[in-house]
């Protein structure tokens, strides 16, 4: 058996505000470059405004219906104790809760074990353009 | 220390249709299996309309209540953009997103750190019956 | 490279009733005691009525928007099915699974790859005050 090893680096992904902005295909690229055939992936997002989540990529919709459910989760329009930094901030902050900031997915066979229609989303819950960093993290041989 | 090594598997489970189904069992034998005592056990499943949660495994009234209050979360008689593939598809999405597809578990002194009333589950959240699979990952020694 | 190894402790954390209790500093500073480079951290909640969540570690008015938000999603004032461990019991299953029992932060150039408003927080959903168990588990080198 090969011997274990690590490897780690940090994404910057621009985002264009609220959405989810996919990003399978830049961390399948990193993991290929670490020629692993089985091992730990961990994707983990450094904001507490922006979060992951593990989605259907085929129909672009769904997406949309997503925005829309965590919108009226944690609406705007609500008063919040914490609101000096826009009506948004709050509403984010609850949203990235929800949705989570740290992913393991396992390397098995040379390839992430995503299902056929799993994608990796970074997910923008403030109103404005933000650039955020995501770090991944692989162990295996 | 003994060598780091790792090992991994896919799980295949089938479902009734919505429900919780737990499968602590399933997981632990594959980990004893493994000989080892003490590493980082990933379970992670491979759909987007099925999910994995840690919860209370002694009241079956529990899991029947989580399963309410998803469905009261993500309603099906809500107008959703995506609703092609059935009126339960779209809330098995967000119902998926709400709960999380990754668990990491950590391996102490030969046992999951899993806690007295801790059971791992997958959650269906489709009408019909489904076979999903469950990737599992660890890396200990 | 040097040797990849692995260590783990549980943390016993106090909790007050309902509440955010952060936990950043005594994780980061079991994390430096390893005195690892690089790695995966895993924070593992044991169980079912508090949970763990990453979030703003700035302003206090946050947390208490958090808990006021849990506290509305998922209600002591609904009837729920399990009801005999006290009216706070069902809602705490549900907000535990809602946030989740597992984390997972990369360690990178010797610190957690937390960002810089980011914090670790115990969430404990129960009224009374209570002891709880926090597994840590790191792999790295």
């Amino acid at each position: 058996m090969a011997d274990l090893r690590q490897a780690s680096t940090v994404l910057r992904i621009a985002t264009p505000g609220q959405a989810l902005v996919e990003i399978t295909r830049d961390i399948a690229r990193w993991v290929a470059d670490q020629g692993m055939d089985e091992g730990l992936l961990t994707v983990f997002c450094r904001h507490t405004s922006a979060s992951l989540t593990i989605q259907e990529n085929a129909a672009p919709a769904v997406q949309r219906d997503l925005l829309d459910w965590l919108a009226r989760m944690a609406p705007e329009d609500h008063r919040y104790a914490h609101d000096d930094e826009g009506p948004d901030d709050m509403p984010a902050h609850i949203r990235a809760m929800l949705t989570g900031v740290s992913l393991t997915v396992p390397l098995i066979g040379g390839r992430l074990a995503l299902g056929t229609w799993q994608g990796i989303y970074l997910v923008e819950h403030r109103r404005a353009a933000h650039r955020r960093d995501v770090a991944l993290h692989i162990l295996g041989a």
